[in-house]
């Protein structure tokens, strides 16, 4: 994933502590987000602690844009998002960041350039940069207790951006070096079973026993068995024989 | 958001920071989530920096549920999530934390007990662990930076819980204590633009002056204004003449 990928811009509005920069910078890249920008940081630029944090992350903070105000860091963007945790007085579109990193993926693919803004921790953001935007994202949390930090409002969004954006497998099977078991090996299988444990006594009463077979084979079909358990199964059965014998 | 919640049991095994499982209970609290349990931390238990780490969530760890082994915190459960960054060479079905929390919600409404497992810090959790889960969760980070901690593994998890189970509002508008203008407000504000703009010359040369309407009428209806907005508007021109009359 490299940085020119279309993709917005995550704008830190006067952040305060380098550690949440870093933060910030870390939640984005685990998504493949590397254009920050950062409007008048507390404690100037670069920052040491945020360098710290960022750990591998460190190439996002020395590609961002560094500038002093909300209005020069959004100057060559068509549509702004600004993330609040609360009601503003503002009359404005309010969306999740579901629906927003889905507007931006729509906007950016037509080539427009989408911003997201990002409050300082204390306070969040100002009125007069939520006035800049044109719409506000808000991240469903209980309203019972909401306490997201900085960065973890940014790994939501993030994340949100990777969701709506990214082609991703949502389910999948780890085969781990094995491959499913076709309908012989399991034929093979489910007779070795039937056979030993005919031997062994195990289908009594014998009106039963056509009953007893069907349940064992049925279990066998619902599993779904690689390879690899089958020869492990057939080991299992092969071991209590030669157990059996030693006796 | 009560702790009655049907809801999936997060459970932290082997934990090694007591921030982190403070971090986890503020996390999963913000998305109305409240049932931890705690398999064997690190530094025993209740942990002091856990505590002050969860701030407004510490009823989450008062009320969790501590035990020695992964086994024992699974014992109830019908269906178990294991959360691991990376392939472990077994055979297993791997899902995203958006599917699986949606089958979560299909299993606990039909009044089944989901739990899902969240590793130590360090190496996360151990192929003992996941043999007895029934699917990973993997969340689709960057495969070129994956640097998610236990914290924001579970504020994924759980953010994706709610996104799965609660009614959200995707989209609205925050109306600020005000409304949509109607159209007869609309109709007032564009003939007091249209007369005054009209006194003032502004519709000029007079071929244009039909097609010059047009546009400021289709501007103003294109807007979607409120009542306040209507309010304001009539003012600014108000005042515009105002000033003109103090020539």
């Amino acid at each position: 994933m490299s940085s020119d990928q279309p993709q917005p811009a995550f704008v830190l509005v006067r952040p305060q502590m380098g550690e949440n920069i870093g933060g910030a910078a870390r939640a984005m890249l685990n998504f493949g987000l590397d254009k920050m920008r950062v409007v008048a940081p507390r404690d100037g630029w670069p920052n040491e602690r945020a360098v710290a944090m960022a750990s591998g992350a460190g190439r996002v903070l020395d590609g961002a844009f560094l500038c002093d105000s909300t209005e020069a860091a959004l100057e060559d963007c068509h549509y702004v998002f600004a993330t609040t945790a609360r009601a503003r007085g503002l009359t404005k579109p309010v969306v999740t960041p579901e629906t927003a990193m889905k507007q931006a993926a729509e906007m950016i693919a037509k080539g427009e350039k989408v911003a997201v803004l990002f409050g300082p921790e204390r306070a969040g953001l100002e009125n007069e940069d939520i006035a800049r935007a044109n719409a506000i994202i808000n991240v469903p949390v209980n309203p019972e207790y909401a306490s997201l930090n900085l960065a973890q409002c940014v790994l939501l969004t993030a994340y949100e951006w990777r969701r709506q954006s990214a082609e991703i497998v949502h389910e999948r099977v780890d085969m781990a070096k094995t491959e499913w078991a076709n309908h012989a090996e399991m034929e093979a299988l489910e007779r070795h079973y039937e056979e030993r444990l005919e031997e062994a006594g195990f289908f009594y009463p014998e009106e039963k026993a056509e009953g007893m077979k069907i349940n064992l084979r049925n279990m066998w079909s619902r599993m779904r068995l690689t390879r690899a358990d089958v020869q492990m199964l057939h080991g299992v059965m092969r071991q209590m024989v030669r157990w059996k014998e030693r006796e």
